[in-house]
């Protein structure tokens, strides 16, 4: 559709939620442009694995707790050779896993990753209705399954999850705060 | 300062470059905070590697060539252990490694990544005066050390590379290519 509409001469935005260059198909389009040799310009985003960051507050990288992030498909971490497509070390971010959470978490620790890890399932950031539930590779699951979480989600897997740091409830409501204000108002 | 000026009953807006939670150091400031009982939230940004790979159009992840990608300094590629800490497959995206490149590809090459693996350092990304060298593991430090780029510069690492697909250039300037203009103009 974008190359039938600038064959037409018209601009095409193509809007896309996260980031179009992580798990976004963008590189696909960008060859599709080239083919029809139609110019084109990308504009990065935040994707989900930074939405679900500042929504739950969880470093993706911290030097005390994670010198590397990864950001994988759930579906990658169920692979065989998961070894090779993640680093048994610092932070993972899975995309679209919360239909396959507990055989993903199980795949991690068949890998190597201690039953202890902490980890999180994030819903829905920055979102109004995000939801943030955090446990271990072995509560995990059990956790969201009954707190019903609902997609899009990413998991969030490593010892930076045990660093995320709640913020004290504000006794006034700053200006830096108008968006939970919004979210006051419509309770 | 952040916690000075907030005592003294201020709103305060910390603003970073990137995204604060991805080598920001975003969470320790929040434990900061949290200790002298500061309310604050985290707004996302976009990282580096995010900034880098929309300027050079290289997807960092590709269904036919990256299911996984990793954010990590130039340092990490140094230490020891690189196995457990950097996927051997999938995109790397090595953050603060423009001074020691030569010796980064090298330890790439010693983990295990073939030679021939196409590399690139973005500098500069979403800046006026960006800049993007490509080349493999085995000569991309050549190249980058000829074209003299300067810091920040990312180095992204993987089979994405050669996915990258230069825009045709435009006939006209259509007006999503408006910040092509301003560079137009400048020079």
């Amino acid at each position: 559709l974008v190359v039938i509409r600038a064959l037409e001469g018209r601009d095409v935005v193509r809007l896309k939620g996260g980031d179009p260059l992580v798990f976004g198909r963008g590189g696909e389009e960008a060859e599709e442009l080239r083919a029809a040799r139609i110019p084109f310009e990308i504009v990065p985003g935040i994707s989900a694995a930074l939405a679900a960051a500042a929504q739950s507050n969880i470093p993706l990288t911290h030097r005390e707790a994670a010198s590397s992030v990864t950001f994988a498909t759930a579906h990658a971490a169920d692979e065989g050779d998961v070894s090779s497509t993640l680093p048994l070390r610092g932070t993972l971010v899975l995309y679209m896993g919360l239909g396959r959470l507990a055989s993903t978490l199980a795949s991690l620790v068949a890998s190597g990753r201690a039953l202890d890890t902490p980890a999180a399932v994030v819903s829905r950031a920055s979102l109004p209705d995000a939801r943030v539930v955090t446990g271990t590779l072995a509560t995990l699951a059990a956790k969201v399954a009954s707190a019903r979480l609902v997609a899009p989600a990413v998991i969030i897997v490593g010892e930076v999850v045990a660093r995320a740091v709640a913020s004290e409830p504000p006794l006034s409501l700053p200006r830096a705060l108008l968006k939970h204000t919004y979210e006051l108002g419509k309770a």
